[in-house]
């Protein structure tokens, strides 16, 4: 499959891991660091030393698995690993991992002594088709979701599609509503075929066309000031159902579990404001409900879904901003919705 | 006095509180904060007050003075009290203090839900010659100085002459450090005038100069690959001179004091090894000996101060890496010293 091309770096597809050593030999690196976490270093790890083994001078900083791990605390210690290992502005660091992973290891590189080289090669769906394109770094602080990060962009991408055969169904589906979403802001047709695909593990060029699908849009708007606020599509819902569930839960949502909410409370909004019509919002909640178990929201939880809401980044002046849909395939950003609307929105999810 | 032009934002000199409320009203801030600490919040920040007062909604975080609150822990603080303002990505972040207040205040807002606007309003001699121009942010993690921290352009800066009116003798000293050593790295004649200067506190017109000299310096190489590592001369020994200093002694060493010892020992490093020639290093030394006063470093310090060195952000595969003077007025980059070199000009310094 085609190499992408995104703002200044490739995102490779084939023989990702040969082009990995590459990219380190060329680089001239003064050290190489691999940040990892636990799943990752039993799965991935294994595959990608093999090779990099012809490599003097690399090590591996292991984290715990988990969004409870992406937090400025775990940064801290990890700036302190670099500080005692002697890493200078001429090191790279390779994150090897989930979206947790790539979001964090970004960050740590692009504030350590002011910016450290750093690429990807993520390991789940969801990092593959989502985190790993687009250059936003993030870590959580008190709970709130990528509340601190920069825009920084990889060096490059690696994209190993044996990764996905490892991993659990619900981290695919986790991935997956990433990938419908890419569908419903921008692109009907692709909808339709993943509407009628085997999405067990997805075939690979159906994450090259997703990966495709966000790379244009971020490489239109690097600093989400318009277009890349499509994204958005699912997530203003979808990521306080995410945290709430975070914070509350033992076995809590995935963001693609928690998003998939939201883009069904959000299809309803659509066909509520901007005229999403009424087969195309029952298309979409079809299709979602399909693959994502029914999650319980009782109504005794909107004022804290709201609150949540309210802290969104996309947010100005207090007013909820969402990315709403015309029809399958068009977006429309900077919709202003209320909280009796989107407490409504809820009520829709939980009536399915 | 001219308006100083830098990376696509404003230095201002004249009239810099009117301009500063120019500014905000013409931005649309969603939220205005101030960041200060307890001697700025005493002595500055009045004089600002009392013109912002014309716009609503601005609040004040105020933080310890010192360079001990330049941490890491101290940004969590601040980026939590944000999040509890319910700060939005539209806000502004006013930075009125000393170098602390600026670099750390750049930090936590480049960072901020991926980067919020910021300002500086710099009240100490150091900051307005150094830390506010350039477009480095920092904070320091375990002691080392800066060791995390991004390359973030403010939106404006604003110099206001009167601060430097409030400050004790020492702190002029501290800044006048960067002001030599403009003038020895790339300007003999100003070098020439600061000497013969009173410099109790420095003329507006010596501010504007040495201001002009590192705007030059940082617009042509912003991201220090290659001229901008001129304003490192005195800064290799002097910054483990001052790291070592704020963790050993009570009354520590100001940056422009270690400054001061770093640049006597690089001024003989450059006679030893890049011919600097004798009358000069007679030069330099007599003038800065005769402003700064003397401070002991025994031999026994010396394997700690190398090691500190070599923690230093600005050197590649464990090698020393020194800006030096061929000439007053003259720089050379990219200068290898070895751990017996260094000592020697340690030894130097102690002889005077």
């Amino acid at each position: 499959m085609d190499t992408i091309q995104s703002n200044n770096y490739p995102i490779y597809f084939d023989n990702s891991i040969t082009e990995l050593v590459n990219f380190v030999k060329k680089g001239n690196y003064s050290r190489v660091f691999i940040l990892t976490d636990e799943n990752t270093g039993e799965h991935c790890l294994p595959l990608v030393k093999a090779q990099l083994d012809v490599l003097d001078n690399f090590d591996i900083i292991e984290v715990n698995a988990g969004e409870e791990s992406k937090t400025i605390d775990f940064c801290i210690g990890i700036w302190k690993m670099l500080i005692d290992f002697g890493a200078d502005r001429s090191c790279l660091m390779i994150n090897l991992g989930g979206g947790v992973i790539t979001d964090m290891g970004g960050f740590v590189a692009s504030t350590y002594k002011r910016g450290i080289d750093f690429v990807h090669m993520p390991t789940t769906l969801l990092s593959q088709v989502d985190a790993s394109v687009g250059g936003k770094t993030g870590v959580d602080v008190d709970g709130i979701k990528n509340i601190i990060g920069t825009f920084t962009q990889p060096k490059a991408v690696f994209m190993v599609d044996e990764f996905l055969k490892t991993l659990p169904s619900r981290q695919i589906l986790s991935g997956l509503a990433e990938m419908l979403k890419h569908g419903l802001i921008c692109d009907a047709a692709y909808w339709n075929k993943l509407k009628t695909s085997d999405l067990t593990v997805p075939a690979p060029e159906l994450v090259h066309r997703s990966v495709e699908i966000k790379n244009e849009v971020v490489i239109e708007d690097p600093n989400e000031k318009g277009i890349r606020k499509s994204l958005n599509f699912g997530h203003t819902v979808g990521h306080a159902v995410e945290t709430y569930s975070l914070l509350n839960d033992d076995d809590h949502l995935s963001h693609g579990e928690a998003i998939a909410i939201g883009m069904i409370c959000e299809a309803w909004l659509s066909n509520k404001k901007i005229g999403l019509p009424d087969a195309e919002l029952a298309e979409i909640t079809s299709v979602l409900s399909s693959l994502y178990p029914k999650h319980l929201i009782e109504d005794s939880c909107h004022k804290v879904l709201y609150g949540l809401m309210q802290k969104d980044k996309k947010n100005q002046n207090g007013l909820i901003n969402c990315t709403l849909l015309t029809h399958i395939g068009q977006y429309s950003i900077d919709n202003i919705c209320t909280e009796d609307e989107l407490c409504d929105s809820l009520r829709y999810y939980a009536t399915l």
